[in-house]
């Protein structure tokens, strides 16, 4: 798929050295991603929405971090119960999750 | 930074399960990043690009793949040459390099 509706980007600190080490994986994200697949395939979201794991994005002290374009939304502190929000209110139903923004 | 005005994606093939292994990988994108970074402090952008290295998208017969947002422009079969052009057309001058899009 190129040109999702929406390209949800998760850290899961991996670096280009090859290693994965980092505030973001120490805190689970990797968890996260396996959230976010579930809750997509569960509300049928598959064709619009894409989940990408990525590399640091220099603000670890407010990891977990998601960002979601092409919005450019930024969410920080994200738990495996936030990631049900995000995927309802910002991706099912159009609407930022103001509360999780950071 | 955050909400940079472009969000560069280079895939580096790292994994969730912490190996850097695929296609994007053994060509080359490591390197990406590196001359992504050169151009974009040559030509002093930095406070305005923001570059990240990610997993798979997907499409690895066409790597290594660059995607920008918020414009959401995917480019394939980058090389380091292809770079300089990126930057100075898309990121600089604001006009995507239609013959590299995919």
């Amino acid at each position: 798929m190129i040109s999702p509706k929406y390209h949800v980007f998760v850290c899961t600190s991996c670096r280009t050295n090859g290693t994965q080490k980092g505030f973001c994986y120490s805190k689970g994200s990797v968890n996260l991603i396996d959230r976010f697949m579930e809750e997509i395939e569960d509300r049928d979201l598959s064709s619009k929405v894409m989940i990408t794991n990525t590399g640091c994005f220099g603000i670890c002290d407010k990891g977990p971090i998601v960002v979601i374009y092409p919005e450019g939304v930024w969410y920080g502190n994200i738990t495996e119960d936030d990631v049900a929000r995000i995927v309802e209110e910002h991706l099912e139903g159009g609407v930022v999750v103001e509360d999780l923004r950071i």
